[in-house]
């Protein structure tokens, strides 16, 4: 397996219908070790790999996976080659322009790569340019094909921006080529540390760069040039601090903190991780690959299904409510913006957002406190999910503890949403669930919803 | 033609590399017909269509619109069915909830087009959502696929939003299914309108919805909590005139007005795009079609090959500069985000953005205006380009009006980065060119580029 010579995009179709020319191959050879893979790594989590929500996901991470993979299948040879187009430069002057040394960049390409550290999609916003030479320029679209190819694979910032810079110099031979990554990674707090730390930061980001020929020395005159047009796009890179070759490994997952509720790691479920990598083409002796199924793994227990009363423990006190709306005698009280994270049970992809609670109260009476609210979204959220669910297990455990009327609304963005051959980027999910008078009175769900004020996701590129 | 049983992804991929499953049906039928009638439409242009730029443009143009239009091939039924998960909804309380009555949204969803009135492709931004019923979700992501079949064909806004709600409708059977869309066109001032009117907007924006089941009618409440959940991700409906039924029809081209500058319209190429709607899928002779073919030629003839002197005719003059830095003895002047309009060769679709012009000037010298700067950006705009040649030629033509010291920079957003497969949204792409001075001195280089202040490109989404 590995590179076959075709360049075709596989792109994801779920549910039994073949992706493309290489179907088949995925099918009887990648697909079927992937898919049974799945199967150990959700009975590890302790689910019922029969159940409805869960049957098609063996099948539909395969598919996934070997779509976020197909760099591996693709040449870039295949891609740049036939869009070189000959575009005179000036030469009865001096000066660039044209096909000889005038600047060509292509800003703000939105793609996302997996992290060889720990498996999960990362998103980049990809800038990329180069210098022509000998009167020859290349498709602009090709910038954003090529990027592509090297984007999915297994892969860590540095590597990706070089790979890419390599490539194009190699295909284009232009006088030089600069490509500059804003990576965004998600970073999970584990089911302990999100109670003990409210400022979790929901994102790990990093910038790197990577030049070749007349960008290889980076104090080159020709840097300021890309600077400046990317400066004028709002990306003021002044501002940024580059990463360097020494900087600790990005991924959160290297961190080493591993919440202690997990317990060892099944040697099953890393064999079985590892042999989803292999299946991909990637060798996992690879050394940024070795530790790679073992901390997957851990990741993933932290969403194994588990019992309620553990979590809750220590969390039933009351505390101050945060926001009130009069409503007619009685009070809309809300808690804005408890974030969460889960994992999409179709996918085993991570989802994440904000949860806004709302719920109406006597004049002054106010049951429960901020940790309580906390804990239980974050109890729905840590477990293999769909987010309709999680709306509605919010609301029918809450409404008990708050008298009844309550609201629930979960905005999030899907990591399945961009990754798969979807990659809606910029797109969000919003879920609503109504309990109580907030399911008769729309003036009382228009009062809450009124309320919510208009942040962007938090962290969200 | 028409629908093919399956629901394979033709993704684009040029230089005659294959297209997926049904690459071989493109090739034979639809695909030689789309090829020559582009080298009918080409040579009406007045174009060698054996120039190296153009040589596989009629293979890269019916690529680009059999991918663009793939919906015409797929069936929802495909995507829908075995994305249906039975989720629980709230049986024993007074409420609505997971699968049952509990609204799902997915918001921000960036999709493209093709215009049936002009056969461009326009921009939609998607918000759909649906209350489910009888304990059964969708997979969210088939929200998006479900959107992008009916967009993939020649589209109407309104019809497009009327199709998605009806089609969710009947693959779901939630209680009720809403749709808004925001649709952007890009406007085109023609080659003669362009010196008149220099306040020229490039786009032309429309909202429209649709609702079936609960959201059948406009004033029910559930509405208002769909625009709740819109309004705090920063979309404000109650700022936005919603399209009716009675307005006109949103495509610049069907405003009438024409260049007297371009003559009668060559009928072998109203023909030729007539056989490319039919090749399509599409029935040319269908009401909404009929000018169909007469409006795009009308619109690409704006792109002939022409001479200079019919455009400058009557420009020749000095005027004001707009802005002045001062560098070292002399003065870099700058006029700065001149609009222009113009068509990528490579795949016969728009790109536009701005020019940024810069020249070093002894004190006080200022030997032309701006109207003379404008016509020359739009000589070289209107015509079959690619932004590096387009960016060297604005240069070479200047600097001998100018002295010798010429910097160039145009910004572009590409249709050919959002169409074809790519899908690029926000990415915009650069070019430079400098002359004289500005070639050996990175000081004088990097004076003006910071003078460049930090704009959208206008009328961006």
């Amino acid at each position: 397996m590995g590179c076959l010579d075709d360049g075709h995009f596989a792109v994801e179709i779920e549910n039994g219908v073949s992706i493309g020319h290489d179907g088949v191959l995925l099918g009887n050879e990648g697909g079927g070790v992937i898919e049974d893979a799945v199967k150990i790594l959700l009975d590890g989590l302790g689910e019922d790999v029969n159940r409805e929500g869960l049957r098609k996901t063996p099948l539909r991470v395969a598919k996934a996976l070997r779509e976020g993979t197909r760099g591996y299948r693709q040449k870039v040879k295949d891609i740049v080659q036939g869009a070189l187009f000959p575009e005179a430069g000036l030469e009865n002057r001096v000066g660039y322009a044209g096909g000889t040394g005038g600047l060509v960049i292509v800003r703000d390409l939105d793609l996302f790569s997996y992290c060889e550290s720990c498996l999960l999609p990362f998103q980049v916003k990809c800038h990329v340019g180069y210098v022509p030479s000998g009167e020859r320029v290349v498709g602009l679209s090709k910038l954003s094909r090529v990027t592509d190819v090297f984007a999915k694979r297994l892969q860590e910032p540095q590597r990706l921006a070089d790979e890419v810079c390599s490539a194009l110099h190699q295909g284009i031979k232009p006088a030089g080529v600069a490509t500059i990554l804003q990576c965004t990674h998600i970073h999970f707090p584990d089911i302990e540390s999100v109670f003990l730390d409210s400022n979790h930061q929901g994102w790990v980001k990093v910038l790197v760069s990577s030049g070749s020929g007349v960008f290889e020395n980076k104090t080159a005159d020709v840097w300021d040039d890309f600077f400046s047009l990317l400066k004028f796009r709002g990306i003021d890179m002044d501002k940024i601090h580059f990463r360097e070759p020494s900087d600790q490994c990005w991924c959160p997952s290297q961190s080493g903190k591993v919440s202690s509720k997990i317990g060892p790691v099944s040697p099953v479920m890393i064999t079985a991780v590892a042999s989803i990598i292999k299946s991909l083409g990637e060798d996992p002796l690879r050394e940024e690959l070795i530790g790679t199924p073992s901390r997957f793994v851990k990741w993933l227990m932290n969403f194994q299904n588990s019992n309620f009363d553990m979590k809750l423990n220590g969390f039933l006190c009351g505390g101050s409510v945060n926001e009130e709306v009069n409503f007619n005698n009685k009070k809309i009280s809300s808690e804005l913006n408890i974030p969460f994270w889960s994992q999409c049970e179709h996918h085993l992809l991570p989802f994440h957002g904000v949860t806004h609670i709302g719920y109406l109260m006597s004049d002054g009476f106010n049951p429960i406190g901020k940790p309580l609210l906390q804990s239980i979204v974050h109890f729905y959220g840590f477990k293999l999910q769909v987010q309709e669910r999680l709306t509605r297990q919010i609301a029918e455990t809450l409404s008990p503890l708050l008298g009844g009327d309550v609201i629930v609304v979960v905005e999030a963005s899907h990591t399945c949403m961009i990754s798969r051959g979807i990659e809606k980027f910029g797109s969000s999910t919003a879920t609503i669930a109504v309990l109580g008078r907030f399911s008769t009175d729309p003036i009382a769900r228009a009062s809450f919803l009124q309320s919510i004020p208009s942040p962007t996701l938090s962290g969200q590129q």
